[in-house]
């Protein structure tokens, strides 16, 4: 930490906020704007933008040439790859000052894969995984595997990205790698926390 | 406005034109360079990169990570959502000097969804709309709603981007919220100006 | 070029590595890290990224956005459009130090058209050519044309991008510009050198 704050700016980023956590990074070419708040130790890479009322939980990573508008919210531990692409107005006209704005929740531990694009209005549930260039137009669940043009369900992932296996109890499903079982809620996956 | 100019710079832009109209703003990480005409009323986000040659109307929006290449045209009021992807080149090799140029037109009006990207050639009609990601290949007709890989066209739109109607007369549409009636043509829509 | 060295700079520019071949021009708001190289008569357009231990060859083109991560490698010659997103990382997930990075091969001469997607650990072949928007999932074979999501094979193409007609012998293939010969291998077209 070059700087004497408890968080590093490069030289060529442009931060207009202090409400900022310990160990977050924010390199070159950057702008982030007043009123926005991002937690401890993210990772905000080149050439991304931040307006003013987005609020950025701690661990969260944005990787280059991400833009978000107001009326994102990043909760703690997304990850958002290179290019993705946030929209707030479903029905954008130049000049139109009367636009209904339409937030964006991207939930906890989520990973946005690169170039994908999401739809106003959109949430995407824990842990779940879009695949690269998927455009989101609808909900994702806790722990889905999402992509395509519109983006479709392809089966549910991890914590760490790992496909899920099909339990042979209908409605369950396990982790190869750690063990671990889920089993299917309205909203997505709920890992089960029994010992058996 | 902070710079004399009937027109706003921000500091960290490089603008190499001066021929901008008023009211118009021009944010962070912008490169315009010289030989390109920007009209009044216009915001030019952060992270643009405008070629020589470029001609903008007034009240156009381009928003952050817009490329334009010489060649492309954007009529008054046009809006190019977030990384919006021209090209000039449909088959683009490293160090030809040859190419054969091809131009891109966005009529009166017209909204690019966010990442969509654009076939050099293509010309998009008056308040014509593009979805999210669109992939256009084709020239799109007047006040038409496309979307898809590759776009398609997926119905009407009026000049506020809300869905038409079918009438009840074959080739006739109308806007529930405004009662403006349209009729086809082969460009596309046709607002009727009667009383009736 | 305006700075004495054999290469240029723009002043918005910022380079960390001095491995670059002479003739090459790096434009405004680029950033170059350390540890990369960069071959001769290179042009490196605005805004783009390129991180430690990537190799660029000679006479490579990348436009406006484009960012290049640890484990990219780009051949001579080889043409890289706007906005086209790579990745490193087939399951990101914020903060993971461990994950397997994949790298990415750009044979000699071939061309990815503008916000194409490219898959970590895919191979592009030879003078292969990606169509506008293409989601690269698979390695693409030398003078093959893909393009779509995912991008699937749709014929051949030469050295300048036409598109190749089918001989008249199983497996063959003509340039009507060049009358260039090419038959069919595993990892795609290889030119004839008969005199024929």
């Amino acid at each position: 930490m070059t700087n004497k704050l408890p968080y590093y700016v490069h030289p060529a980023a442009i931060v207009d906020t202090a409400d900022i956590g310990a160990g977050t990074t924010i390199w070159a070419f950057v702008h982030v704007l007043n009123g926005v708040s991002i937690g401890a130790n993210c990772n905000i890479c080149d050439h991304c933008f931040i307006e003013d009322g987005v609020v950025i939980g701690s661990n969260v990573t944005l990787k280059c040439g991400v833009y978000l508008w107001t009326g994102v919210t990043a909760e703690d531990n997304v990850f958002i790859g290179p290019n993705v692409v946030f929209t707030n107005d479903v029905r954008p006209r130049s000049k139109n000052k009367d636009f209904a704005l339409a937030g964006t929740l991207l939930k906890f531990g989520c990973s946005l894969g690169a170039n994908s694009t999401i739809l106003a209005g959109v949430t995407v549930g824990r842990h779940a995984l879009t695949g690269i260039a998927s455009v989101v137009t609808r909900d994702v669940k806790d722990y889905a595997l999402v992509y395509g043009n519109p983006a479709r369900q392809h089966g549910w992932v991890d914590e760490q990205g790992e496909k899920l296996h099909a339990a042979a109890e209908a409605g369950q499903w396990y982790s190869l790698a750690t063990g671990q079982r889920y089993r299917e809620a309205p909203h997505g996956l709920v890992p089960e926390t029994s010992l058996a």
